[in-house]
């Protein structure tokens, strides 16, 4: 078990500055985060997430949309194999990832994209632990996680606890781990 | 091209209701439109989504996510062939559509769901406009949706007016185009 650590950072994106609200989502197989949505053709997020990795056979699906009133639009995605992301218990500058506009698929599961856009995102993605932990360490995270994620009053009492201490939303993830 | 009128009304989960907080994402291509999220295992939005069909060989992909504090989880997901959707001008009263937990590809398409969960969520699925309509009536719905969807200024314009009426935010879909 290992924790995939997850800044986005920014985009570039083509097109009116005005056409753009844009906001990111994260999936590792059926779990998913999101930004909040930003404006303009040079979004800025800055936002921290991470995921519960078991096993490295799978990929980070990153996908850009685009919020309207109405629908939201993709303006393109990525895949991230996990088993090509490094351990770090630093942060780092992060990495320009191209965004296409399609997916492919193998055997029911995402195995890389397709036609490519001009836009681009900024991502740092690290794993912060070692691979190999005992047993019961991992217990301990898993179940602080799953607790931290799952408990509807804990997430109240937490959300209360970030309001006294006037953190921005977006400092969540990571504060509470720290 | 003709209008894909959804309107999410409710669904049955099965579990503990204070494990769920949930949330419908409507996907048709790349377009995509989110209900709020909703807590308990019945939960009930009632809200109304449309799209713009061009062609009927996709699917309306549906999916189920329960909101977490750092990541949501996928409670199950369901594919709507297009072409098995009925012709309707008034509202109806849904029908029952069991999740599964994983999508079926085929040729990098979603082709189906498989492995069921034991939820199932009730949605009203209509086209609202015939397919044969006049190019410049279709040109007018277009450029109609794309201009409200699109424009951000014409957003605040519009919110400013449903605060205006008091009406709730989830009526907003239809209430434009009525």
């Amino acid at each position: 078990m290992s924790l995939l650590c997850v800044r986005v950072k920014k985009a570039k994106l083509h097109g009116p500055p005005d056409k753009f609200n844009a906001y990111v989502t994260l999936k590792v197989q059926n779990v998913k985060s999101t930004t909040i949505a930003v404006r303009g053709d040079r979004p800025c997020w800055e936002q921290d997430f991470m995921f519960e990795i078991n096993h490295l056979d799978s990929g980070l699906v990153v996908e850009l949309w685009n919020k309207g009133l109405i629908w939201d639009t993709m303006i393109g995605t990525a895949l991230i194999p996990l088993d090509s992301i490094q351990q770090s218990d630093e942060e780092g500058p992060g990495q320009w990832t191209p965004l296409d506009s399609e997916v492919l698929m193998k055997e029911d599961q995402i195995c890389g994209t397709t036609n490519p856009t001009s836009h681009r995102v900024l991502l740092d993605t690290r794993f912060e632990l070692p691979f190999e932990i005992p047993e019961n360490e991992a217990q301990y995270w898993t179940r602080k996680l799953e607790r931290v994620n799952g408990s509807m009053s804990e997430q109240s009492s937490f959300s209360n606890e970030m309001q006294r201490r006037r953190l921005p939303p977006q400092c969540c993830e990571f504060t509470f781990f720290s």
